[in-house]
């Protein structure tokens, strides 16, 4: 296999991006086709199938050879890391997208071999792209980065869905509690791709969640790793990225007081259930 | 008293806000002086000192009788709902303002005799204002909002921070856990002028705090009744715009499903503390 040219990928994905969300924006003057997926909450459109169809067929093309997991299953199968794998959600956020027409994200990870090398987060309605290709730098638009430096808990604005802190199937709603109370804020967007994105320059200290698909986290890993961001599942294992996951995200130093917080809760026997 | 020029007013704030936006868009390039007000995260810095009191000179220029409650205290003690009263927060959301360097905004309401008449909400990052003059429509930058129409608990997206959801001294903690369950999803913005913009905008259905003060709420409490939005003190009973104060503020229908809620749970026995 040639190596690949990433220089040349950015450009490609950057004008795929593009073309995409003049799809998106131009979706939201007319009605939208909605419809339920897994729960309630778990919506889908017909803009999701459309972009996400347009965004396949512009990978394939391109890229025949590479394996597509994307989460309204136009892509693969995949059940391995070897080659590159495109990690891709035409609309993260799809609630806001619905109910709020913005705060929503298109989401493109690259991997080869199981390395992050380029990733792609682009807010639609506020036009703000977070991007890296693995080395060469984080970005926001085109303003670089900075490498995430320590925060204390109590310094911290931590981003958790409430859901984890009232009775669910996934984690003992006891055992954020202590890291609430403590840190200095606590917000959420529900945009997991966003959010992460938002660690990744600084507006988030960390970021947690019981349950997240490689399509929603697949670009913001990626995009952490390159600034020095940490990151696990809840119980601090290394992250499958073709698997659902919990995922703690967070600067340096504060990963590392959140993970032994939770590994000391679930110590003293509170339950935390990896999805499935 | 002569008979006040509402539209008259609304050019000058404009202006006037226009003029503190490109202060405090200017103070983010450079280092802000931040300090510890009543608590670890609660923070002042000097462009919240220095836009009060820019917006307070040219209040009291324009208007040297009204009376003008503001949250860093150059504003006067008002005790009274007579005549005209400005509610002002320079910066609402300085958290996110030290820490995202975005998602603030400056809010002024003006209340004549306790009614409200003018609201502004904006959000300076993202150039976005939300004002109203009440009778005459309420807009996002030159866009009519929609009078709000009903919603289910089901469909809801509710903002309310995480700290009402632990335990704390204002509300039991197990009171919000089945709005919470059954709603769409939760979201948390950290700014509450823009989280009740937001539910006047439809962008959210419901905002829920145990603690404002009167510059947090003032201007979005406007906003919400020009466009039929509903809203109370968490039990139900009506705001007194000269107090701190807990705020239940949603779409008409689901605010009297959630206002039941609460008192039922409260009938139970479960705890809620008002501010003072």
């Amino acid at each position: 296999m040639a190596t690949r040219d990433w220089e040349a990928l950015k450009v490609k994905v950057m004008q795929w991006i593009k073309e995409a969300a003049d799809q998106l924006r131009a979706s939201l003057s007319g009605p939208l086709e909605v419809s339920e997926k897994s729960a309630h909450n778990d919506l889908v459109t017909n803009m999701d199938r459309a972009v996400e169809q347009f965004l396949i067929d512009k990978i394939r093309s391109a890229y025949p050879d590479d394996k597509i997991i994307s989460e309204e299953g136009f892509g693969d199968a995949a059940d391995t890391n070897d080659g590159v794998l495109w990690l891709l959600d035409p609309i993260d956020g799809t609630l806001n997208f619905v109910l709020q027409k913005r705060f929503f994200a298109i989401s493109i990870g690259v991997y080869e071999n199981g390395f992050g090398k380029a990733a792609f987060i682009y807010d639609v309605m506020s036009d703000e792209l977070f991007h890296c290709l693995s080395g060469k730098g984080a970005f926001q638009n085109d303003k670089q980065l900075l490498r995430l430096t320590e925060v204390s808990i109590d310094d911290a604005l931590l981003d958790l869905s409430a859901t984890w802190l009232k009775p669910n199937r996934r984690i003992d709603e006891n055992i954020m509690t202590d890291l609430v109370r403590r840190c200095s804020g606590t917000r959420a967007y529900g945009a997991a791709s966003l959010e992460l994105a938002y660690v990744a320059a600084g507006y988030l200290d960390a970021y947690f969640t019981m349950r997240l698909s490689p399509w929603d986290y697949g670009a913001g890993l990626i995009l952490l790793n390159e600034v020095g961001g940490s990151y696990s599942t809840a119980e601090g294992a290394q992250i499958d990225i073709l698997s659902k996951t919990s995922v703690l995200a967070a600067r340096p130093g504060l990963y590392e007081y959140m993970a032994a917080h939770i590994r000391d809760q679930v110590k003293q026997g509170k339950f935390i259930r990896e999805p499935s």
